[in-house]
């Protein structure tokens, strides 16, 4: 076992015995990415990672033992498809001691089916979930994923350059969305997702690009990321064409501090509601407070979205290290939408922006 | 409700009646994706569609509304997340009866804290998945569906002639990948995967392409698949650069046997089981039978995987309409492997392959 996944393994069992959990059960998907630095291909075949307080077990499906056994040494306990899992499954749990565990952590994410198994093969368990041991480990981000997190936001801040370029009347949200995703390519990266809400279609904040044509006093959400590395990029920037609607630019100003005062709130050892309250706090005031329908914040990493979360419940203290985004909106059904988003890392004196481009609203000429 | 919706739903409930589910719970996947023909943006946020034995209702993050809305008129119970899904959820739970359900149905795909949101909501009903409700109303293709299916299959021919022609001595596997997924958009589609295992990479079924470069005398697993219309393709050919390993004809005429036996055992109202056992009853019979370390064949369609699979033990029966692979292998460790995968629809008198081109090994110069 390699140091890293050796100190992060230890890392979850400190974690394990501050939340009382007894066992972990992970599936194949970004928490397994993290421990492990690699998972198994990830379908329908019950495949988990099951971490004790002592000891490591994988229940793996037969064709995935050869091209992943040479990730790791933790012990193997394979099924194939005629066998069905059953019996690897308690053997694996037998290995871990499960018979034992008086609170089992499951991973959040992983299928209903995989997450089932557990629940009745140990049905006198308590559960929870892995957010608050994984998910709480994986919210600090250390100096080699602030680089890579760096990086890809840097490749993002071109794309965002090139959505700008392609803004004009008559275009299509298709068409500005292919020449964001065409970008990331030319810098060894890949584009995840692109929403391009223009017009009203702005007011949705998880608007389905489509092949709404701009035209002249339209305002464009853009909302976008990639990946590069195994890490993410996400990024909400303003355009308008011509003059943007009546308004606009007042809202403009509210969501921007918006922003500022989330950027002001965060500091390690606040809570996350703080810096959430802080944002919407600005909005409500300024009259808009039924207009921002969504949380401030989502951590970022090796997932778009993991913790922490910036709702206004949520009491996570945040610490250095840790990644976010800040990102308060207004949406105003039929007329436009405004969001704004930074990705941040906490440093001892407040957010370290990733971004280098400037949140102010983009004009394309008519 | 469109016509086709309401037709699904009809369909859905006449399983459930079947099955004996009270209640079904889908998450936004393609379950969802086949029944109500969308699925709202998937993340961390608890939504789920629950079908009753009369009424249907959503369980809706309040950001979604707007931009769903306009895509069913199934009752929304909306929930934000300041206020976080638990009154929502009772209120959709309620609004289907969900309190009498002695039985429901979660889709098995879902994320695991949706499907014990439901666990936890409804302790006392007896559990199930919707892989026997919906799962089985989808292995039956109409002829709409047949027509994107053949569509993506004929793609995905064109995709394997490009690989073909990029497989020379020297290229890397992941050089050959790229040339295939750079081919689906020059046809509308995009790529979905792309498996090429060269030489003792073969023998790992799920390999991850990697840097390797084909050398003299590599025998090359070239498994790829695309998607366009929201259908998959999924095929498994063989390339070999120069001359193949000794002994390669050999268990390529093997496998291929294997397939043609199963082709002919495909019969409507013959077991998925007698399919996978006349397949592997071929390579048993030469003596490779431990070589052979997976199912014969599984279901596409909007997945790439999907019901019906064909296992040693799935005693599902086959009907006219279903579609699914059929593709046998041989992995030997340290040499080589050899799969042959075609995707075919079951008629009246048997399969019918998608594909056009011939199961041969593509001999590329050296």
């Amino acid at each position: 076992m390699n140091m890293e996944v050796a100190g992060r393994l230890t890392a979850l069992r400190r974690k394990m015995a501050e939340t009382g959990a007894d066992l972990v059960a992970i599936g194949p998907g970004a928490h397994m990415q993290w421990l492990l630095g690699f998972h198994p291909h990830a379908d329908e075949r019950p495949c988990m990672l099951f971490v004790g307080a002592e000891r490591e077990a994988f229940l793996m499906p037969a064709l995935n033992v050869e091209g992943t056994r040479e990730n790791t040494d933790i012990a193997f306990h394979a099924w194939s498809d005629d066998e069905g899992p059953a019996a690897a499954l308690a053997d694996a749990l037998a290995d871990v001691d499960a018979a034992k565990a008086r609170r089992i952590a499951l991973d959040e994410t992983m299928r209903a089916d995989f997450a089932l198994l557990m629940v009745d093969a140990l049905p006198a368990a308590a559960r929870s979930f892995t957010a608050d041991t994984i998910g709480a480990l994986r919210m600090r981000k250390d100096a080699g994923e602030y680089r890579l997190i760096k990086e890809n936001a840097q490749i993002n801040d071109r794309a965002m350059l090139a959505a700008f370029a392609a803004v004009r009347p008559g275009v299509t949200e298709l068409e500005i969305a292919e020449v964001v995703r065409n970008h990331y390519p030319t810098e060894g990266a890949k584009a995840v997702f692109t929403i391009i809400g223009s017009g009203p279609n702005g007011a949705y904040p998880h608007h389905a690009t489509g092949s709404r044509k701009l035209r002249d006093g339209d305002a464009i959400v853009i909302d976008i990321g990639g990946t590069k590395d195994g890490f993410f990029s996400d990024m909400t920037r303003m355009a308008a064409v011509g003059r943007p609607p009546d308004g606009y630019e007042e809202v403009h100003a509210i969501v921007d501090a918006a922003v500022e005062a989330a950027l002001k709130a965060a500091r390690p050892g606040v809570q996350a509601k703080a810096v959430d309250a802080a944002a919407r706090g600005v909005i409500t005031d300024a009259g808009y407070g039924d207009y921002f329908v969504h949380r401030t914040g989502h951590g970022l990493g090796i997932e778009v979205h993991e913790p922490p979360y910036l709702t206004s419940v949520s009491d996570t203290v945040l610490e250095t290290g840790m990644v976010f985004s800040i990102e308060p909106g207004i949406y105003i059904p039929g007329r436009f939408g405004i969001r704004l988003e930074e990705i941040v890392i906490l440093r001892e004196d407040g957010p370290e922006i990733f971004s280098e481009l400037p949140r102010s609203v983009h004009l394309a000429g008519r």
